[in-house]
């Protein structure tokens, strides 16, 4: 078994803190999306969409995207628990989840990916074709705003995301929040809920100092000082 | 139980389909996005998001993002599997769910959104904050393109897109591949496979009409011929 895995890739993020929370341990091959390397054809033919993280299992099966990747697992290593434990609870999970991703890290994904000298070209992730799109960042602004003021309201609260333990909800939750942060969002004042959670959250032991290995990244590439 | 659902939207459709597969019959109330009442104060009560689908449950609790509301009836009734029966299965139910969802929903919604008159300053779902983006329109396309790719290779060797039985990732990419029609994507010529698949699910009892709702829908708006 193999995880095609990127150390500073929101997405992946998300399946290596789910693998320690579970403390399951996995082989891993790095794929530097920075040089594009997820773009090349050696990693076009493991997955042709061209992005991280994909899990290969032993007999070859390769499973894309970071939910399914949980799915598999917390079929395999039922405990703890990260998915929910009742249809109620498993819902409210799903839910949670799906608006994080869908409010919080595309939001970020669109502010990003839109403005870094980086990604000129890649404005889509996995593609050579999409120019950067300027009007982008701000809507990306605007929809990471509206996924602050839903997430705070809620952990007003409630002590985790989606339901009285840590599950996929907070890790989508973590990783969108912290790629706001990276890409210059105001921050988290006025949002004193949010930032409790949050300082809990990092506290967890499955929890890497993500920012720290971007900085370390984007200081090795060409041109940096 | 009350489904809050809409015609005419693609991801109410995702559910209503998977309701029908179940042979699960759910009160509903019709939100008419057309309209704009879901951005009204009555449903943004309900969903702070404003958008559907919202499943409330009988002791009140909300559930939105059709992929939840799956889930909460995968559990309650089990009968059939849409969501995969062992953990590899469910595993690639879930990756080809989320490609589906991500590279052809997404895709779809960016060139239909942005460009149709509807939709000027709602270029977002479920706010009235966003000025449609035009190069979004040739972004989706490039996206949509990618993702008939994609299905029509895995189509080729496969008879259902995720494994050898109609699941939640049929449903997904069929309401793409529609909204990608009635979008005027370029459709299905040069796309066998998928024709193949769309003429066998779109056969099946619980796939309504979907395109005729909506010209009908249209039709009845101020200012149509």
């Amino acid at each position: 078994m193999k995880l095609y895995d990127c150390l500073i890739a929101p997405n992946p993020r998300r399946v290596r803190i789910f693998l320690d929370e579970k403390g399951i341990e996995v082989e891993t091959q790095e794929i530097d999306i920075l040089v594009g390397e997820n773009l090349k054809p050696d990693f076009l033919a493991v997955n042709p969409r061209g992005i991280v993280p994909v899990l290969e299992l032993d007999d070859g099966t390769r499973i894309d995207e970071a939910a399914a990747i949980w799915r598999y697992f917390e079929e395999t290593q039922p405990d703890p628990p990260l998915m929910g434990r009742d249809a109620r609870e498993k819902a409210l999970v799903e839910s949670w989840e799906r608006r994080a991703d869908q409010d919080g890290m595309l939001s970020a994904r669109d502010f990003v990916r839109n403005q870094v000298p980086v990604f000129v070209m890649r404005g889509h992730p996995g593609r050579a074709t999409d120019p950067q799109i300027p009007d982008l960042i701000e809507r990306g602004k605007n929809g990471m705003r509206a996924f602050h003021d839903l997430l705070e309201t809620q952990l007003e609260t409630s002590e985790f995301v989606a339901c009285d333990r840590f599950s996929v909800a907070d890790i989508t939750a973590l990783c969108a929040v912290d790629l706001g942060i990276l890409g210059e969002f105001p921050g988290l004042d006025g949002y004193p809920a949010i930032r409790r959670w949050h300082d809990a959250v990092h506290a967890r032991p499955s929890v890497e100092d993500w920012i720290t290995n971007i900085q370390t990244a984007l200081a090795g590439l060409p041109g940096s000082p």
